[in-house]
C-alpha cells in the first residue's frame, strides 16, 4: 500500500468525524505565507481553527509570483487583511544555491530551469526581502498588516523578524 | 490586538507543549499541493503527522512555475516520491475569470498583472490540467506516483479524479 493509500484511509476516519461546510472568505481574515517543511503545522502553530485564514505554502515560504497571485486573490476577492510570514529555522534552502541546484538539474537533463531557485543564506534577511516584494507590489495592496517570523524548530516558537 | 497578536498568543500555548526537533527530511516521502483555502486543514484531513509530508499550496491549488519549483527542491534535495494533489469543492477559482480579475486591477491601478490568474471553471478538469503540468515538466521527474483529488467541503471526504 503507498503512502498515499494509507492517508486516503486517514481521510476517511476524518470524514466521519467532519461538522459540515464553512463559509468561503476566511473568517478571520488573515493570509498566512509560511514554509512548505514538514514540520510546520501551521494550523497547530498558530492555533488556527477551520475557515479562519488562507494558508499559502512553497519551498521556503518565500514571495514569488505565485505568492502575489494568491495573496491578491486573498485579498481582492475573499477580504483578507493582515499578512503573517513564516519562515525557520534548520530550512533547507539554507543548503544549497541557486546556481549548483539549477546546474545540478541541466547536467542531468540538459534543461536549466527559466526560474529562481529562492534559496537563502540569511533566513530573517530573506524573511525581510519577502515582506519587501508585497510591500513593492502593486496588486497586493488590502493589507492594514504584514508581518514576518521565524519558526524555530526545536521549540515550537515564532520570533518576529525586526525589520 | 490584531488577529496576528492573537495567534501569536496561541503560539505560546503550542510552544509550551512543543516536543523536540524532527528531522527535515519528509519521513513519508510526501509533497502534497493544496488549495490555499481555510477549510483545508490538510494535516487533519490526511492524518499527517509533523515531519511525514511537504504541504505547498496557493490559490486554487494549481501547478504553476513555483509549485514546480517547490516540486523539484522537494524531490532532488529533500527526497518526496509521492505526490497529492487536493483542489476542493466551492472554490473561490469558479467564481471570476482571469480577464475581469486583472482588468478589476487594471482599472484600479493602472497596472495589468502580467502573471495569469489561474481561475478554472471545471474542477476536476482542473485536477488533470495540474497533473499534466507535472507530467509535462522536465524537473519534476523523481516521483513514483501523482495523484488528483477533491476535497468535498460539506463531508469532509476526498474523492481521485480519474485521469
Amino acid at each position: 500500500m503507498s503512502v498515499t493509500d494509507e492517508y486516503l484511509k486517514n481521510n476517511e476516519a476524518y470524514a466521519a468525524g467532519f461538522s459540515g461546510p464553512l463559509p468561503l472568505p476566511p473568517s478571520r481574515h488573515v493570509a498566512v505565507v509560511a514554509c512548505m517543511d514538514a514540520r510546520l503545522d501551521v494550523y497547530r502553530i498558530l492555533g488556527l481553527a477551520e475557515g479562519e485564514a488562507h494558508v499559502i505554502r512553497n519551498a521556503g515560504g518565500v514571495v514569488t509570483d505565485d505568492e502575489i497571485r494568491s495573496l491578491a486573490i486573498s485579498q481582492r476577492l475573499l477580504g483578507t487583511t493582515e499578512i503573517i510570514l513564516i519562515h525557520h529555522t534548520d530550512c533547507g534552502m539554507l543548503t544549497f544555491t541557486d546556481d549548483d541546484f539549477k546546474q545540478a538539474i541541466a547536467d542531468e537533463t540538459g534543461l536549466k530551469p527559466p526560474w529562481a531557485a529562492e534559496a537563502f543564506t540569511d533566513l530573517e534577511e530573506d524573511v525581510r526581502q519577502s515582506l519587501r516584494r508585497i510591500a513593492a507590489s502593486p496588486f497586493v495592496t488590502r493589507h492594514t498588516s504584514a508581518r514576518g517570523f521565524v519558526f524555530d524548530v526545536a521549540t515550537g516558537r515564532l520570533a518576529e523578524v525586526a525589520l
